[in-house]
């Protein structure tokens, strides 16, 4: 087998109250990617959309994660990639993170698959510096593994999957740039004890309501007090985003990752379009363009498509 | 039936990480207290051991938690209380938590069970008040329900009961005396959101951890970067305990409660008894007072006897 044809679905990282620890991957939407082997030790990046990536392999998310891959492999092989972006750059729902899981499962599959999934998510997290400055696993995690994972530990790293009853996920994202550099850089580097009691208090009751599927305990769960207070300025309108989500029937939601996407858990797919409906009227009012996403909780990770 | 007899479990609050939010039930020492349905509405409190603990119902645990149920009575009835005190006062084991536990689910008993064990916590928790000055539901709560639980928040009370696999529990109470005020007081009021990060990532490990018999993740995480690096200061020897009971088997541990206790967990009964030793090897050459106790996980909290 020379080439590979992987489907990298989006992520949400930093789930409400589990910032930094806590994401799941979503049925939708997917980037595709074809990976060929190459006989020489190189890495060629190729896109099929006109969204504007670095080709150049060490600055690219795909690239950098195949060249640290390519450093624990003995032989000296490489990849072509040709990415097909479906997951727009910059929207918080785990574009470059897509990228480069995609491409090292896709790589490890072509190659004898040599390498763990947790292999994987250190060799994909090489990309996530490029495109973040920061070697994070909370979305690469979900990408691989599927479902909903928590990052215990980064170093060394500690990835444990946590089971989950079935999800419905709406996304909306709006057409504005948040820089997750400026998402980072609004934060306190101290918080309230008191603050950080309450949220490991949320952050324990949504593992216990997601492995034991109550549904009412993961919405009472869903409570961030320490990022989104400070984030959600960013996001225009989020404040009613959340209400009129939650009245539509939404169980909990906020930021995806470092927004400007904002995601909304239902239990049911009913729940998920009416919570769809809720956010469009939201941002129609305010007249900013947007998308948006009706998926479910991906448990299968990135796919070998043929 | 107007007497009735009860056992009252001692209690491990902040599990490590899970810092004001996680306790667990032990299976020994118990209170044992008998309490007698009175045809006045007032409270009398009697003791059988030699500890002082106050006589006065609003200044004693047990009498402070009659009196705030009897106030949601409509029945006018007082009860007599006679506490076998077992647990001893001041050990950071839950002692005031199973007197006024033990209280209310005995006169819940003989009062026609009009009270769900949510009502018992919260009537349990102005004994507590009157103990620590704060209300909290750390004790009572494994207490009344048993096994490990999560106080997700304090208000609206909202306790969730965490399955966990069978654990030994080997603790030790050193004969110094910690005053919860001041191991309140030594805390910082702010904490770097970094290791607030690393805590909920710890805590959400542990439920993990808990919820899936996974043992190896209990052990990876019972670490907590916040409260123990200040309050082992409080404990003599505390780092040479927690190397030693690690090196004899130990899954983790730390300080109970407040202190001075500091207990361990272990998968099995062996591995529990070698980790007495190790407490006992340490305390020996500091040449401090101690006792120790070897238990396991109770799952049924405050029991009637007769």
């Amino acid at each position: 087998m020379n080439t590979i044809k992987v489907s990298a679905p989006a992520t949400i990282a930093n789930i409400v109250c589990g910032f930094d620890v806590l994401g799941m991957a979503l049925d939708s939407p997917n980037d595709i990617m074809e990976v060929a082997l190459l006989s020489e030790a190189r890495v060629v990046i190729k896109t099929r959309n006109e969204f504007s990536i670095p080709l150049d392999p060490k600055q690219n998310t795909a690239g950098a994660a195949l060249l640290a891959m390519m450093d624990e492999l003995s032989n000296k092989v490489g990849f072509e990639v040709t990415i097909e972006k479906n997951i727009k750059p910059g929207s918080g729902i785990g574009s470059s993170a897509a990228s480069a899981a995609g491409a090292v499962v896709a790589a490890n599959e072509l190659t004898g698959k040599k390498f763990s999934k947790e292999d994987l998510v250190r060799f994909a997290m090489c990309g996530e510096k490029v495109a973040s400055g920061v070697k994070h696993a909370d979305n690469v995690g979900p990408c691989i593994y599927g479902g909903i994972t928590l990052i215990r530990c980064i170093n060394p790293l500690d990835i444990v999957c946590i089971p989950a009853p079935e999800l419905f996920i709406t996304v909306i994202h709006p057409q504005i740039e948040v820089k997750t550099s400026d998402a980072r850089a609004i934060l306190r580097k101290e918080v309230l004890l008191r603050d950080a009691i309450k949220q490991w208090g949320n952050v324990a009751g949504l593992v216990a309501g997601f492995m034991s599927r109550d549904y009412e305990l993961i919405g009472r769960s869903l409570e961030d007090v320490i990022i989104e207070p400070v984030r959600r300025i960013l996001i225009p309108g989020f404040a009613d985003l959340k209400k009129n989500c939650k009245e539509a029937g939404a169980l909990g939601g906020g930021i995806s990752g470092s927004g400007p996407s904002v995601f909304m858990l239902s239990k049911d797919k009913n729940a998920s379009v009416r919570v769809e409906e809720a956010m469009k009227n939201v941002y129609d009012k305010l007249s900013i363009e947007y998308h948006t996403y009706v998926t479910s909780l991906n448990l299968r990770g990135v796919t070998v498509i043929t």
